[in-house]
């Protein structure tokens, strides 16, 4: 798979080297179980590039420093390269600083959020990251977009398996309900409005209406919308209803912000561990809701999922798998 | 009532100085809203006091500085108190490098958490805050407690009334259940779920069987674990699953995270004027869901009900005022 997205990516015009890293992200998120961002959003992406919406010659620029807080450009380049390089430049601080932050303006859809988490953990640190979107959800009380479903993720390194959480202000994205409809399912909890304005776990009417609903109702919305006036802020950069009027695509000219901490300069890995480890036992003792039900931790399943993936191989919707392999076979 | 809560605190054992401190946040608290954690809380925090639960005369001791990131100890002083110095220690740490953050360990509970984002945005600054809990909600999947409901808080400044998001991981407080039953009505929206383990809105049954919502299902579950993690490692301090053995308490020997940013250090006042007005003409100019609704900005309400409040009064519960004036009266 990693081989194939590779040569699309190189097809379209980047360098082998930022081919290859984009490819490999694409893949481990598929990988991972995350489908809607892995190989499903290659032909976009080419797409992106094509329409001149994203620049893959494009590198990062220092904006400002403040010390243990840093200002990039990402001057419309690949978004995982962007925050791939952001999300690096908050773990350095943070070596030496103990706390790092970077925010990242001018910069393209990242793809899955969690992917920025995983880096970070997987180097010892801590992470938390968001980025800002265009329009996808009505804000609380309104009918019509005009929010953002800002992804959030915080990381925790643990050798037997990070902590990850990574969520959307939205209860369930467009992806899913296209899923849920298309096997003729519905939501498992009501994901939005239909068009006499009532809540429904059926897919089709929330896809026409897009009144998708905000994760937790008012609560989602509202942190929607901090998420989106904070990165812009630290970033100097545009927020949604400005990206709105961009009129680059998903995410195009977004911003994101980065901070990462280092444990160890705080404590000792002994002291890590147990905060861990009771945390862990203290969710996998609780009673399960249902029948040999299970406790997971945020990040487990993503885990269950890799090594299912890894044994058994990546699942693939063959029409999406036929069209990123047409566009490798171009060279 | 500043005044009789204030008696109160003193004849609690408060110095002069700390009293007028936390009668003014609770009697705050009650003005914009959050009776809850206003007038309310002030007989338990009492109690909290006499059983030596909070120590009255602990004041924070600096643990640990990385530069911009500092941690303290509460000691067990009073968590108004203590939130309060550590909101102003990351504020002038942001101040001199932009970002500030510090992490509390061994405090008592903050009250009202937004307190400590209006307290950052009153004085120019972006905040973002959260403390653990004790165990108050069962994880996702689960059905006995397991997890904190961590409120989590996003403040930024602005000069007509600053944009606040203060939020818990349950969907409803155990207050809000409370509340609806006695007023013998349902929730807005599914609250939990009964012994059958149906969800529903209905307060008793959950308030019988502890099984209150997570914000959005699994994801308030998920975010919930997080914030209590890193809390834990930023502080140096104890998960919830130790505070529920620790014994001071509703969220005694929790742990806090303050983080301040200077958005005059990365953009002029007309950047951010202009990020903040756009933002909310967007969410103005969107079609309401209902005849005659309005969209409102986070925080947006909690600054009407003090406008209502300061010109109207402050509603109390008569039982709660009646308390509160027999505590006061004992001088």
């Amino acid at each position: 798979m990693k081989a194939k997205i590779k040569s699309t990516f190189m097809i379209a015009g980047m360098s082998e080297e930022k081919a290859d890293i984009c490819a490999q992200t694409h893949t481990e998120s598929s990988r991972d179980g995350v489908y809607s961002h892995g190989l499903n959003r290659v032909a976009r992406f080419v797409d992106y590039v094509q329409k001149g919406w994203v620049d893959v010659h494009a590198e990062p620029a220092l904006e400002k420093t403040l010390g243990t807080f840093e200002i990039y450009n990402g001057n419309l380049g690949p978004g995982i390269l962007n925050a791939q390089f952001a999300m690096n430049c908050a773990t350095e601080i943070a070596k030496k600083s103990g706390l790092g932050l970077v925010a990242l303006n001018n910069t393209t859809h990242w793809m899955r959020g969690g992917t920025y988490g995983w880096q970070a953990a997987d180097k010892g640190f801590i992470a938390i990251c968001w980025t800002n979107t265009e329009s996808c959800m009505p804000a609380w009380g309104a009918k019509t977009i005009g929010i953002g479903n800002n992804p959030f993720i915080m990381a925790v390194p643990r050798k037997e398996g990070h902590i990850v959480l990574d969520m959307a202000m939205s209860q369930y994205s467009y992806g899913k309900l296209q899923v849920t409809r298309l096997k003729n399912e519905k939501l498992p909890f009501p994901g939005g409005f239909d068009k006499e304005g009532n809540l429904t776990d059926v897919p089709g009417p929330i896809e026409e209406t897009m009144r998708i609903l905000p994760t937790g109702y008012w609560k989602g919305s509202g942190f929607a919308i901090l998420l989106d006036i904070i990165s812009a802020l630290l970033s100097n950069g545009l927020s949604t209803s400005e990206i709105d009027k961009a009129g680059f695509g998903s995410c195009g000219s977004c911003n994101q912000v980065f901070i990462a901490i280092d444990p160890l300069k705080i404590n000792t890995q002994e002291f890590i561990d147990n905060v861990l480890d009771v945390t862990i036992q203290q969710l996998k003792s609780s009673e399960p809701a249902s029948e040999n039900g299970e406790i997971f931790y945020p990040g487990e399943k993503s885990l269950k999922t890799r090594m299912e993936n890894m044994e058994l191989g990546i699942p693939v919707d063959v029409g999406v798998w036929e069209k990123v392999k047409e566009l490798a076979g171009k060279s």
